[in-house]
Formats: C-alpha cells, sequence, structure tokens
C-alpha cells in the first residue's frame, strides 16, 4: 500500500496507476461504515485496478473550530484499516498542502445547500465541493463511493458532477448501523455513555414518524412535532434542524405529493449527529 | 475537422484522441488574435497531437443583455478559418446543452476578480471560470492557449488552475494589435467609422503614462488624471474604468513599488474596449 502526503505526488502516481482508478474520500477515523465502502470500491475496481482513499480533515468545511479541533484522527489506525481492507493507495495531504495561503477559487453550490445541514452550517458544501473537487482531479478516478448517510452531501456531489462535467460516476452505499439503530459516524465515539445511551432515539423518531405517515397521518406539521417532542423527550438531545424535503430539490416540503425525506441533524452535548429517512408519497 | 455540438460527444471524441490534446477556448467571431493562438496550440499539439477550438458565447458571463444578443457570431466563417489553421476538433455546444435549467454549481474567485473588469461586470470571471473549467473537463486538454489582452481574465484562470488543481497547462500569447495600435477584439466590428477613428487614442494614453512613469513622474494620482483626459478628449469615449493596479495581487496601488498594470476599460458608444500595459517598478 503507497501512503502519499503530497498532492503532486498523488497526481503522479495515479497517473501511473493501471486499470479503473476508484476512490472513496474520508476524513478518517475510519469505522465499518467506511470499510463497506472500500470493499465497494475494490469490487468496482477488480483485481487490476486502484482503489484510493483520501485521509483529509478538510478545514475548510468546518463552520466551528471546535468541532474541527476536536475531530478524531487516529491516522495509525486509519492506514492499518486500510492496509487491512486491500486499499492500493492511501492520501494523506500535510497541513497546509492542500490550500495557498492565499486561495480564492471556490467550487459553490446555491440550491441543494440551501436547507438543512447547508442552513445550519454556512459554507461547509462549498468547503465540501471544493475539497471533493480536488481530490478527483488530483486521482484523476474515474469512479467514486460515498455513504448515504450524508444524503445532502451527496446529492449535492452529484449536482457537481453534472453540473460542471466531472468525468467521475458517483456510487452510494447504504448507511451502515449499530444495532440499536444508530447510524454509524466517526463523530459517535465522542459520545458520553449517556449520551451514546440517548442517541438512538434520532432514529426511533424518523422511523415513528414514517410509520405514522403510513397509518394515513398526513398533516406534516403534526409529524413534525410530535418527532420534535419524541426526539427531545432526552434532556441530552438539540434538535439543530427537523425538517421534511423534497428528495430532489431539498426544499421544505408541506405536503407530500413526490418523494420526500425527513431528515434531522441533533446535538448530544458538543457532539452533532444526523439521520434522515426516505418517505413515499 | 471534426465539428461537435453536443457536451457528451466532445467527452467521447476527445477521449480517443491521440498526442497532446490542446484547446482554444473562444466565443467565435474569430480575427487573427485568436488565428496566432490556434497556430501556438498546433505547435503545441505536434503533428500527432489534437487541436481543439471551442465556439460559445458564454451567456453566464455577460452582465448585460444587450452586449450578449449583440455579440457575433459568424460561425460559417469561423468553421471555414478553424479548418484553414489546421484544427482538427471544433466544439460549438447548441444553446442549452452547456447549462441544465436548474443547474447551481458555479466556480467562483473571490480576489483577483473584486477589481477592473470583474468590479463594473459582477459574476463576469465567476461565469468565465465556471465555462472554462467544463470545458477543460469537457475536452481533456492538457494544454489550453490564452490571449494576453485579457490580462486579468487570464490571471484568474490560473489562480483556478492552481486552486482546483486542475491538470492543464495554460499557455499565454501576446496581443495582436493594428498598426495603428488598437488591441484585436471580436467587438470592434461593431465600432462605427468614427468609434473605430477615436479608438486608439486609449493604447496611446496607456502608453503615454507610462512613458511619463519612465521619465520621473511617480505621483499616481496625477498619472491617472492625465491619461483620463486624454482617453476623454474624444466625445465618443466614456472611462468605465482605469486603474493602476499591482501585477499579481491585481489590487489598486497608489505608488510603484512592485511591478504594476495600467489596466482601462472605454466604452465607444455601446462597444466597450479593453486594453492594458505593464509597468516596471
Amino acid at each position: 500500500m503507497t501512503i502519499i502526503s503530497h498532492p503532486s505526488d498523488l497526481r503522479l502516481q495515479a497517473a501511473a496507476a493501471t486499470g479503473p482508478r476508484v476512490l472513496v474520500p474520508t476524513m478518517g477515523a475510519l469505522h465499518a461504515g467506511h470499510l463497506v465502502l472500500i470493499r465497494r470500491a475494490r469490487e468496482l475496481a477488480g483485481p487490476d485496478g486502484t482503489v484510493m482513499v483520501s485521509i483529509f480533515v478538510n478545514p475548510i468545511q468546518f463552520d466551528r473550530v471546535a468541532d474541527l479541533a476536536a475531530y478524531p484522527q487516529p491516522l495509525e489506525a486509519d492506514l492499518a484499516a486500510c492496509r487491512e481492507a486491500g486499499v492500493d493507495l492511501v492520501f494523506t495531504p500535510a497541513p497546509g498542502t492542500m490550500y495557498h495561503p492565499d486561495r480564492s477559487v471556490t467550487v459553490t453550490e446555491s440550491s441543494l445547500s440551501q436547507s438543512l445541514c447547508g442552513a445550519s452550517r454556512p459554507g461547509h458544501f462549498d468547503g465540501v465541493c471544493t475539497v471533493v473537487l480536488k481530490l478527483f482531479l488530483l486521482s484523476g478516478c474515474g469512479l467514486a463511493v460515498f455513504g448515504e448517510k450524508d444524503f445532502q452531501q451527496l446529492a449535492i456531489i452529484r449536482r457537481m458532477v453534472r453540473d460542471l462535467d466531472l468525468p467521475v460516476t458517483i456510487v452510494a452505499h447504504p448507511t451502515l448501523r449499530e444495532p440499536d439503530g444508530l447510524a454509524l459516524s466517526s463523530r459517535n465515539v465522542r459520545l458520553t455513555p449517556a449520551q451514546r445511551a440517548a442517541a438512538p432515539q434520532l432514529r426511533q423518531s424518523l422511523l415513528a414518524a414514517k410509520t405514522r405517515l403510513a397509518t394515513g397521518i398526513r398533516e406534516v406539521s403534526e409529524l413534525l412535532e410530535t418527532a420534535r417532542m419524541e426526539i427531545e423527550s432526552s434532556p441530552l438531545a438539540r434538535i439543530d434542524y427537523l425538517s421534511l424535503v423534497d428528495a430532489e430539490t431539498l426544499q421544505p416540503v408541506t405536503r407530500i405529493e413526490r418523494p420526500a425525506v425527513l431528515a434531522a441533524a441533533v446535538f448530544y452535548g458538543e457532539v452533532r449527529l444526523i439521520d434522515h429517512v426516505g418517505i413515499a408519497p
């Protein structure tokens, strides 16, 4: 497994790679959710292709300094996990090599990023788009694998690929969960035992709302109010947003006439967790 | 010479091309200034490489609807000129094929674009960056040739290549001029005879300012005032901007301590012309 820490070396190494080049962009702190993405990448690349994993805690996508500082970075464990998963190349750019001090060019998304996480984290998705574009271009990947957990991010990256004609196929993989339903996330390790015990309520409340819909309740405001009360039944939970949006435009809807998504971000202490469920009309 | 009108066909054709792929992005209305760029591209591509010319009057870089509507589009003459110049592939995207109706991703530049043409044409350079990025990615070019006449555009595109890690080398070519000094521009054909007779004053005034600097006058405000009076000595001229900027940051300067650029945009009737001269410290 090749480990590369400078962008120009990634470009050179990737250009020399044979077969399909498949990238899994990550911020490290790899867990089982990442490993299924890597396994999917290995399948897509085939035995002759090249599986690349980037590990980069991208500073420009963090709106809160404290969140950036607290983001776990267990690099040695991540490298071991990549090695075991059959990764060919890991790109772990050293700080300061990805962005020039006077950088001034950004990729911006002005529609899908206006709701949900984009509304509560200003600049977040511009930072995501910019770093993902750079990683695509440096790695020369033809395929990239993303998790569905960050479904707004996935929608925005697909939009970027379409709007900027990026020669990359985006492959999505379903969210992995703990037995109690909590979505796997690198941030879960920062939960206290009490917060960890409370966190599965997020998923349960989203699923309960979906069930209520299936049984005929169509009043969106009532649905959101019930879910809000359920999530906040734990004094450890503080809702950042809870929103029902159109599955395509990600704009809030008040009636369910097309596929929709019920999505939430909830703080447990300083740890912000997200989850969502799809809603059929 | 292959003529392609759909972006996806450009990607396919370009992927099959052999040797170096060299792109000359244009908005058509080709004149001798473009033809030297194409000749340079032919040299860079070599006999086995592929010279690609894009002809696209990019709507999202026009801040004035009237300017877009009036932009000359002599496609048949352009194609004949390309054929004669040894172009291998011309990309003339049909309207509506470059941008989706709900496009929402844009490349933005926030520093070099704040002065000069960027200040007087809001959104112009974001439109330029976005279309150039798309053309680079669709064509898969490794080299692209631009004219130095649009020196702010050139600086911004170089910055975009650096900041987004685009795998493209930018080659610049000096401005071509009429015998009386007027910079060649596709907009010159729209000048009335009287405007055409007045327009060379722009260049002459910039050169005169440079000469005054060389003879020891260092007072920038006085220099700009003199040049402004000279340009506007013609009643047909209306200055959009006249500015002395740092050659690297493109920020206005009041003293010349590093390489600088004296740049102007002047309206002759509805036709806006630009020119600039380099100033050594």
